[in-house]
């Protein structure tokens, strides 16, 4: 198999050391073979020698926290039953949609902690075996603890006025055996249903440590007692998985940091209440990953003068939140909740409140850039954020999050350097997944849940 | 082109004389050349000959009333969103799909008097062409002066879940541009906004005198005024199409007789109250055609019983109604109301509700004929309800209604005869349309509806 | 029994005529006994002498269209169930608190055009015989054809989470047997019910030739058909009541003014329809009377600039109906649908929303005044709109709307000339009714609904 | 002061030995000074005598769990509006109405452990004192942690047709500084809130541990982590006070064992999950007292043939629940969450859901003793559920609980033996509290709630 040698360009290979100019990146197949200055290698022979000059190499982009059927709404509640309705049996292409968006905007990898769990089982399968283009998929199916779409954690009011047998269905997929219901059995049984669960072929488990956020906005109550909670987490580190935390309150924090989970999804939303600082502490003493979803300045400014519900989100408390674990040095990953949005929910909405949206697939991670800089994040910090933070939190060290031999050949080439301007993310030159180089302008190969508008023939 | 020749079957031209054993029927291409007593007429050279004997040979059943599109769904208001979200894009082919399950239950042509008026014109093109299978269909798009399937004549409730952008698309689809908003606009705006609705292409024109019956149940309003009334009237007939009348009381019953409206869909359906005699006299004197919608004996047992709402929808008054109707012999359609309902709102029944449920195509014919049996019709007046006296109605006598020399080659061929017990509709021996064979078997092609479960590829 | 003379103001009798400086109005028992030029006459004998001088002397008010019982609330659907059960059982005292603000203010008369009928014939009585203060009242109690609070004319949504017991003893008590029922009836049975309603002693008679304005903001339609409109129509008359009509739409409007009613509720409201010329020109052929319900410029600012639903009340087309009217010389009274509102309700509100509101009885005609003459209303014609037209449209010029011997004393004393400006009506020096002098400031003697907070005992 | 002396009756004291035949009671003022065998005393000089001869004697009976106020109805959201609306400022009244039906039924002395705080204190100081009639009152407040009857614990729903002003005002009387925030709050913050709220002047304080059974019926979570529940305990107990839990789930329940609370409200339900053998034990060996709130056969077969939601409150699993804490020997208290039902609600009802119902006060106890019977508790133990238990548990042993000399005279002389049947606590011949006898037949005093029909005088 011959290797292929990127040369000229200066590396910033994730593990936060100075930049290299004039880098040979090196890959043959799927995987790094080499990485480092020009002057201290030779290029092997008969590599294919591709030039980037004046460009900038770096990482391929992971997303700790993506849901790509679009769990954004149904957490809002307004348009879901179309949403499964109109892509009920096609899921998996919406997914898989979602993923190519994401890799054509950088993202080589996506951590799915909310999903459907067969269709994403089966989309996450087909990208990794080369049949579907896509980002890399891990992907957690159902948080466990919380119900599906038309359940009290979403859309309930939907059930009102839709079938009992579609909405049933609906939960049940997405449910997968670990909803609602879990709450209020003996931790022996929870055990049994969670080793059950971390069978089916799960990358990550996650746990809804406390109630979400749609149920009641800032009183949250938390699902499992302590010994349920340390039930759920011996199982998932038994079955050797990440565990991860949905937290929405400072006590389920609290739970999380004691529990040492292994990531903390949304960790500054604590229902407005600051983080204590022995939290802060524990946190970066034990390393729990805290990963951040903010809203940069100008979004947060629309959010706050149109009135919405969603100011306080990333906003007040929250703010402060995450601006004092940043200053703290907490270790944090890039995540945002986004997924592929329909358009009929998006025309719904104001100029404001789709401009830059964060919870849209592809432009979710630039904006989080802008909005943890203004923070008071440094670049190099983001950029680990957004690659190697994620591998290590997630177990993946083996595969991803840098650019170095024996880990899989995910790379962008960017047109300006990230370190100087969070915007020169956006200025992507090539991208590089497993070694093969994506023709960004070939996604998503089909328009499934962007085509728009749907009319009937004429 | 070759004659065909249906020989030996017992036929029942719909005439409503007696029915002629050992008859001929002879067609070419799509159109009767002549039909009799085969004693009376030698077979054309080269006709190709079809032995019937022992068979009844009955002309195509039509429906003065469906909505192919599952209108019923609309109304109750549970499973709305999901089937329009489901199929947009695609509702011309949920049309041909009734149109083919119709089809294949005898029923040679249907009038849709509610539906997306494009989607459904398109499916009328495609089948009177040959592109499509399945019951001929005439159509009336929107009734005029009703909102669309989100506003509050049927589920306006789930817009307070669904996107906003949808539901206003697909109301403006069905309204067509004859809505809710008429029932504000005076006379002379209304004739305008008629002339132009008649223009795009509908075959008959319905309308509503009173208020949708999910609006106030038992307490309906009239939606226009009588010098409006009269406006649509003017302007339907100018335009030669069949007039519909669209009441659910007294009120806008009496109303549609003064007008004299071609045919009175659901004409029993009188919010309670019992049709004056007078009125009765007049619909016999000015031949006001009227569509009536029964439920048989069992079934309205059922919906007794079981305490649901519907039991007022054709019991007590509604019922003695019908009796007087038939007692009386007032000119009668065979309509039903019927679409192609989505097996998760089938499912959502209880077991009674579904079985021979009198709102979904296929069998909703079979429910009307026991139905109006047991309510005094006499065997042949229904068979002529079923047949010619919807071609009167709507004015299709050159082409529908009757076993007979230049109309469609429209016909069943019975194992048993209709006339002596109903039941006998069901046992379908063959059944022609346009002069072809109907491959029963192969219908519905596609099962885009009907299909089920709908599930992710595993 | 002793008269009294008002002396040496300048009086404004309401004929019309100019004001009649250095006056004398002489009233014996409740009636007035004389009025004119102080040079004209003597005083009689052992009359009690008022001196007036510098003063202005003008008819008492009248409203033609008030809900003293908070109409408003039922309509919007907010704070209904609190209001009708807080005060269960003394609906009559809080008619009466209404009735006492509105006379504090001015109006010695008001015609209650939509009560509980019970309630408000018990109030109107008791005021009569002098037993309660308050502006003297007609009823007409229910709006024939409309429901009761919580149907589907007003807060339906409230019986959702309230006792259906409770929600059907209001509405029985609202309806008093001519609810919207009367919309399913034949012309016979009306008449009947028409027929034994007059006789329980109301007033007036309004009925709903459309809809109310919330069951479907801009797509009213048709309470009656045109026949059982006359029927309506002859018993009312054929009973001596004057027959009002409740329109909101141009249909309806045409079919009031065909029929001829006596006065015509809230006339410009046609669901945004320009009214046709010809129709204005049969108003004022026929002196068929329009009560207007304006709002005021700076209100009306408000409203549209903070984007409630009531900014189309009256705006847009229906402002320019007002003014076509005014300009074409219609016949018009001052009314205002005012009631007694709940502070929590008002609590609830903008700022902007309360500040002069147009709908809470006691600053309600004054607001009037200011928007009719912003929309071009002149002076006199106001105060003939607020006083004599109102007498003549109710068939009460024996009793009352000018100052003239006959008629009952009810008059006020202003320090400043209204008819240059229309905020010298809030100038009010005393009032008189039935020849009292009304204690103002003992006005309402009881706050039942007025007083606020409402708490337990410490 | 003089004694009194009743003479002659079957003594059954509380402390569960044999019933004492011809035994004599005597107390003078408010308090028991002596009672055993008439043979081992002599009746003090001066003592008024009152004959039982045939009659029995048992201690007054103890509520252990009512709200009086209707909290069923918060529950149950039908009818919340109403009722709080109507008694505003009279909510103390309705408290006062609710005890004194309860009295006159034989419960001398009720605890209250859900209302709002002000009027239930301001109505327990007033019968404490005698200035009004009643069972003697011990008051809890809120639930610490659940919110006010239009939270998302009880009607939140009817904040959809209400003022928000009146809801916001009714929550925070309700919530008292306790409510569902302090989910959210760290432990530090709870206790300061905690500490507050206790000095307050309350009885007891009951905690919700859980989450209310109507935000999500079968799935309850945690209201707060086992820190904060820690602290809620030590504030309590520092304070002196008796510490209540609410629970609704096994891991509830257990916490609740756990922490070692005094008493446990609704014990057996657990969402459907068997109380482990190991909490039982537990229980029993810490002696956590267990409130318990059955349903009798005949109730119970109601609900489920009528196939109400209710069937499952004290049925199925948690039916078997309180059958094996009986059988183990568990610590029982009788408590029933009765309060004063507004007929309207009643009305509402089935005839079936009516009769009987065990969450209306007066009846429930009689219904408590045939439930618990049924289920196989033996008649001295629920006897000293309904008495001795509850002094115990709340730490009221000085005052309440059995017939000893010291404690308050609060006693019951019955026709029949209450040991034999159950039904026999209905036969009351006598009531005294405090000494005083009781004239049942003057309570309530005042029908606030209870009168019906509500009218307006005619």
């Amino acid at each position: 198999m011959t290797q292929t040698a990127i040369t000229g360009a200066t590396l910033i290979d994730g593990n936060g050391g100075s930049p290299i100019p004039d880098a040979v990146v090196l890959f043959e197949g799927d995987r790094f073979v080499g990485a480092g200055a020009r002057n201290g290698s030779t290029l092997p022979e008969g590599a294919t020698q591709v030039d980037a000059s004046g460009k900038f190499l770096i990482p391929g982009l992971i997303n700790s926290n993506v849901h790509l059927l679009d769990a954004w709404t149904f957490m809002i509640g307004t348009g879901t039953v179309e949403y499964l309705a109109r892509f009920e049996g096609r899921l998996h292409e919406v997914i898989e949609e979602a993923a190519q968006i994401a890799l054509a905007n950088g993202m080589t990898t996506v951590f799915d902690t909310y999903n459907a769990l067969q269709p994403v089982l089966f989309a996450r399968d087909r990208i990794a075996s080369g049949e579907a283009l896509g980002a890399r998929i891990y992907a957690a199916g159902n948080i466990v603890g919380m119900g599906g779409p038309f359940s009290a954690d979403f859309s309930k009011k939907a059930r009102e006025t839709s079938s009992q047998t579609f909405c049933d269905r609906m939960d049940a997929m997405f449910e997968a055996g670990v909803g609602r219901r879990l709450a209020a059995l003996p931790p022996e049984e929870v055990r049994l249903i969670i080793r059950d669960y971390l069978s089916k072929g799960v990358d990550l488990l996650k746990f809804a440590i406390s109630d979400h956020i749609v149920l009641e906005y800032m009183n949250p109550h938390l699902t499992f007692s302590a010994r349920v909670q340390r039930v759920i987490a011996e199982e998932t580190w038994a079955a050797g998985k990440p565990l991860l935390s949905h937290t929405t309150s400072l006590e389920s924090l609290n739970d999380a940091v004691t529990l040492g989970v292994d990531a903390m999804m949304h960790t500054s939303m604590t229902a407005g209440v600051p983080i204590p600082d022995d939290i802060i502490e524990q946190i970066i003493k034990k390393t729990v990953w805290a990963e951040i979803q903010p809203v940069h300045d100008e979004y947060q400014h629309h959010l706050e003068t149109s009135g919405g519900m969603m100011a306080g989100y990333a906003g007040g408390v929250h703010r402060e939140n995450i601006q004092r674990l940043i200053a703290a040095g907490a270790p944090i990953l890039l995540g945002t909740d986004a997924g592929c949005t329909d358009p009929d929910c998006l025309a719904d909405m104001s100029e404001g409140d789709r401009h830059e949206r964060p919870w849209s697939i592809g432009g979710d991670h630039f904006h989080w850039f802008r909005a943890m800089r203004q923070l008071g994040m440094k670049p190099m910090d983001m950029l680990q954020a957004a690659t190697k933070n994620i591998a290590r939190a997630y177990k993946k060290e083996a595969d991803l999050g840098t650019v170095e031999a024996g880990k899989f050949a995910d790379f962008l080439i960017l047109d300006a350097n990230p370190l100087d301007d969070e915007d020169n993310y956006k200025r992507i030159h090539a991208i590089y997944q497993g070694g093969r180089k994506v023709d960004r302008s070939a996604l998503p190969v089909k328009r499934l849940v962007t085509e728009y508008p749907r009319c009937e023939p004429a």
